[in-house]
């Protein structure tokens, strides 16, 4: 797997990925990811299902979903993912205030995780969630 | 650091720090995470102080940043933080369908910052955020 | 520990390795890893003599092994060695349908690795291994 | 969602995907894993699909899948995922010298990965695949 | 958050940390890292107020300190950390010898940290700690 | 690999190492690690060779190795790790004071390496080391 598959070069099966990506997200173009996924169609297809699914508002919005994936991006360093749910989250409204605050917790739950991690704390009794359904 | 200080035998400068927790979250008890970071009172001071104020409201509300808080725990395997922050985002009114949703998100960002760092993915050009002040 | 050491440039001792990296792997060069490595030669002795005993032929063929060392480094972000052991998987055959798999085993499995964390799932009963002799 | 949602005690949309789970695995029981995700019924079937996708046979054999998914969840230090892909692993004949053989790789990628990141090796020449279709 | 804050550009709160940075540091620059905080002043305060007081001399030294940034840096694969705090260890003596002797710690610790997590060790009795006070 | 092997129990090749473990470290046990790791002998003899190269006495002392080996397990999550080299270090002379601050850095690194990570700050001109030799 490797360059990116352009529209025009795109197999009918890609493209009619490309079209959904496209429709669902109200825009005339598509970014690298799916570009270079599209090297191995089935790849593609699976991916963009998940996406699709996870990504559409529910009982989170659109926007704290953006958030929730940066978060993660930054966690473990994906540089492009960064970048484009970034992008993705400015386009749903975040505001600098906004990212400089999501980045506060991101690095203080990465410090805090460390602590509790080292020092073994014991889960509060009251932290414990009673079984499903009582 | 070994062992959880209770308030009974905290000293002055650790019970003015519990003081301060349970009044700002508006509680009459203190989780394991403070009493560990107890045996070393500055830690304690420290960490409490970066928490009151990355996790006070702000541009963003307090539920989201204890999703947020819970995306990274989950991505780093926290499970101390896993079960202390989810009943936070719990007890500022996540529902269960917010947090299937929230598993949902750190889930594939987990999948799909794999794929885009293995395809080494280019930045798309219109994700490159202007230089501050442009 | 910088700059990379080439083979003219380099002491017996850091030849006398890269001597046996190529006999070994049946090549005339050697990769930029060693000659960065070659700046400290006790390290570049000690990681190479790790290298040749668990890369060569056993009980896992080299091929099984190099595409193990892609999900690794894949897992870990590291985009030297998704290079190297990449081009190694595919000097042993890996096919583009193969690394295809490889990438949505990984990105499959560091989603599923959260799923379990977060859910805190009790192992199975059955999936405990009696002990050894037993 | 907390808590194994036995078969007994299943919706109908849960049992169907109990069910294509044994049928897909010829087995008579389902895993917590399964048992745990069923809290969330959209995502039981979503995270069923996609595995019953990728690990299918096709172009790597399911030992080699399997090996590959204990490989990650090593790296990423999740026991339940070591566990139950260690068991399924051992069921398509794993032995004990190949699980040894793996652990060794994934010491080793572990340990080269940070070599490589800390030198910041550059990318060797001929380990950059030419574009797709060149 | 995006671009460079000189000093000749930052407001009155952004030159008073800066100002204090080179102070505590006796130096007369201010590294990039706090250039790209300073378009949040608030966390640029934060941030730095932690670093201060964190990374003043102690019970530990100067240099420790600097490796140990080095050695969590290159566990996370943080390209700029590395960079930035392998010079301000150099800057505090640390030689080449130690920088490899360094990495050969860090590379040895995330192999073994993968070895007692897949076996999952069971820890020796004598390595837990009495509580606290006793 | 399973199960711990006891001196006991052990063959030759096992016991001999066990020996040496102990020589070297000059007490009368051996630690669950090593036991777990003897299920496969070319394993046990790799690791510990390793482990007696890059831990003895050198340009660094034992006690700072013995906290760099913590603060990369703490980082990685290796609950046993963090009790067998924190018992290491104590052993060497470690105190509260010095743990303390220990975790200060490491809390403090997995932070702010989340900041350079998601601002992609440029590494200084200055802290570009020259190539070996000028």
């Amino acid at each position: 797997m490797s360059g990116l598959i352009e529209y025009a070069e795109a197999s009918p099966e890609v493209r009619a990925v490309y079209d959904d990506i496209m429709a669902t997200r109200k825009t005339d173009w598509v970014n690298n990811f799916w570009k270079a996924l599209a090297n191995d169609p089935p790849t593609l297809r699976r991916i963009w299902a998940s996406v699709r699914e996870v990504m559409a508002p529910g009982a989170l919005d659109p926007l704290t979903k953006e958030l929730l994936y940066v978060a993660v991006s930054v966690t473990n360093g994906c540089r492009y993912c960064i970048a484009s749910h970034g992008a993705a989250a400015r386009a749903r409204g975040m505001s600098d205030a906004q990212y400089a605050e999501l980045l506060a917790v991101v690095g203080l739950a990465n410090q805090t995780n460390r602590y509790a991690t080292a020092l073994d704390v014991p889960v509060d009794a009251r932290f414990i969630q009673p079984p499903h359904g009582q």
